[in-house]
């Protein structure tokens, strides 16, 4: 039995390695996530429903609904959530990742990430920036008009800056962000320098005018995590790949809905295994603690499900400025997960490991099997709705989810 | 006498670690470099004359001659410039800076950057690009192309966007880069992408058009070195204040004119202490090799000079794949340099070394005592005029310099 989930392993592996993430064009999200309808919100994490929400989805469900026009004040948004007409599903189940709260409403823009080995495709929403943000859960006027500026003016001067350029490789552009001290989930400066970098010609040439121009350039120079949302798409067209192999326990999803903390496996098909989410230790902002955290959220742990992020961590020792700890704790994160995974990703070398390739593919059994759990970095959120985010750290995935897993695949082989 | 120079030292260092480089503005060099008319050209390294100038040095000499309107031919060029009606003298001796044959001519445009702290200023050309240009001793019309569209286009565009974002702190700028694992010298591509980041919106906005903008942002964004001639002339700029400190032992310049491999000392003046130019170690490009490299040239040494550049090494791992090496060398290097130098640059701390800033301020004393010499990174030129770049590696400084100089100190303290 184990030389037959070796084989499927090997499979699974070889599919995230060979996967070669595309950044395609921009589209509205109804238009063209399969199965997204008018009356159809997706959130980050494993699925939940309305009273099962923490503070920080709802809020951005709000937001969602306001800015939708499905609603005009925070009580009735908060009222037509709660009636049951509205359908709430994972991003995960539309071949979609959010961050934080990760809410994807109809008439949001997305990225269309292609992974041109495999065909299948990815979406992730534009990154908003820092402070008072929707996927932190606050929706007030400044929230909405910025997005209503991001789908209304930004967004098609990037679609056809994007389509200009020929799409963006990037899983090159990974690669080379690694090698300039990003871990591709907490730290994305490297990232989004080389994202404006290899569009900036192309949005002056393609903008209506000069200042939409500079605008649309000011508002990516001002926000090093403009490129976390391409990197989640591509991190997903490649988990997705690798996913349905029976046999294989090799991880394909982590998730939080800032309730329950979900991973699904590549052998174990459409299934979540779930415990709840812990809240992150890390640095908090001024006037800020962990009694103002809500329990982790978001699926920008797609990231350390494809290796980077927190895998990662040895390639961006500066982060440590910002989440915690020493530069040596992030060498040793990185060396343990090579523990729990099934292999390495030569195209991500991290160059004071010598170009070492990053530890990739969790491997359920190893995680049980050495009690050491997946390696996160994460953004905290207040509990709160409409405060946004109050720190950065780390958090431990529960070992439930791995443990019902591996139990799911004894049971499924038999 | 050991207690003078060390105070003398202190004030030195303390200039360097106090001085806050700041790119002001562009002009064209006639107007801003003092000394600068219409008969001088400046060049890289101590003084040389004509009949002593090697290949790369002189190809830019010809080309800048053309460019000029001096000539016509190369043949009428090379006649000028050996007639003695044109005076030739270091870069250095114009608080100026250049990068290989480090030409400044007359129109050229240039960099302008004034140390806050201490009121000086100093100047660098824009950075060509890759392969076939000026600084490598190339002079053909593509060459020649280039440098009219950068100093008729590109500069008066450059020079509205630095005015209309209010200058920008280069030193934050290169600590930022130092985190992103460029050293400064041989590798800034992340300091180029943070200054394309910084001026691209004020480019859109400032340019005559749209289509001009663009090739503005697309002209710096193919260029991984945009950032190495305002790193220059920011170090520049920092080791002025800190010359003419008597008793100082502390290196104020190192720089090469492709014969000659000089230094300049903080406590004695404008003496050069001169030795032969060795051949760069490192990596050639493929048809090339050490028997078509010339001597080493360049003014880029005032990076190394500053503590950065292969002082920095340890940030910057990434570059062996460029020079040569292994991810340990880099840190050795480092390392090595903290035994020469008077102190560390806190504000240029390496994240890989716990944020231990980088080695800085070369002593004299210490490089003739410990016989180790200062870390260069560099490029390789090949030894005929209009060919340019066939590698890039390292260069050790000759220790006659050193010996030299602290021979003059010992006289001039009596």
């Amino acid at each position: 039995m184990s030389s037959r989930i070796d084989e499927a392993n090997r499979e699974a592996l070889e599919r995230v390695l060979k996967s070669r993430p595309v950044l395609k064009t921009i589209a509205i999200a109804r238009d063209v996530i399969p199965g997204m309808d008018e009356n159809t919100l997706l959130h980050a994490g494993p699925p939940i429903t309305w009273d099962r929400m923490s503070g920080p989805v709802r809020g951005a469900v709000i937001g969602a609904l306001l800015l939708e026009g499905r609603a005009s004040t925070p009580e009735e948004a908060a009222e037509l959530a709660a009636s049951g007409k509205i359908r709430f599903d994972s991003c995960h189940h539309h071949q979609a990742v959010g961050p934080m709260a990760g809410l994807i409403s109809p008439s949001m823009p997305v990225y269309v990430v292609e992974n041109e080995t495999y065909g299948n495709r990815a979406y992730a929403t534009l990154n908003e920036g820092y402070g008072k943000v929707l996927r932190y859960g606050a929706y007030d006027e400044e929230v909405l008009n910025r997005l209503r500026w991001m789908a209304n003016t930004m967004a098609p001067v990037l679609k056809a800056a994007i389509e200009a350029v020929g799409g963006i490789d990037l899983k090159a552009m990974m690669a080379q962000a690694i090698h300039m001290g990003d871990e591709g989930h907490n730290r994305n400066k490297a990232g989004s320098a080389l994202f404006l970098r290899a569009l900036a010609g192309a949005i002056a040439r393609n903008a209506p005018d000069a200042e939409t121009a500079a605008q649309v350039l000011e508002f990516m120079a001002g926000n090093e995590l403009t490129f976390l949302n391409p990197v989640m798409a591509a991190c997903k067209a490649t988990m997705d790949a690798a996913h349905g192999i029976e046999g294989s326990t090799m991880v394909t999803a982590m998730a939080r809905n800032g309730t329950d903390f979900g991973i699904r496996v590549s052998g174990l098909g459409d299934r979540w295994f779930t415990a709840p989410s812990k809240v992150p230790d890390g640095l908090y902002f001024p006037g800020f603690g962990p009694e103002h955290a809500n329990p982790d959220v978001g699926d920008s742990t797609i990231t350390e499900t494809a290796g980077i992020g927190g895998f990662a961590m040895a390639a961006a020792p500066a982060i440590v400025q910002f989440i915690g700890g020493t530069p040596e704790m992030a060498l040793e994160a990185t060396h343990e997960m090579y523990e729990i995974t099934l292999g390495e990703n030569e195209a991500f070398g991290i160059p004071h490991l010598n170009f070492r390739g990053t530890p990739t593919g969790i491997d359920i059994r190893k995680v049980v099997e050495t009690g050491i759990v997946p390696r996160i970095n994460t953004g905290i959120a207040h509990k709160e709705p409409g405060i946004g985010q109050i720190g950065a750290g780390l958090v431990q995935p529960p070992m439930e989810c791995f443990i019902q897993a591996v139990e799911a695949m004894a049971e499924a082989l038999g």
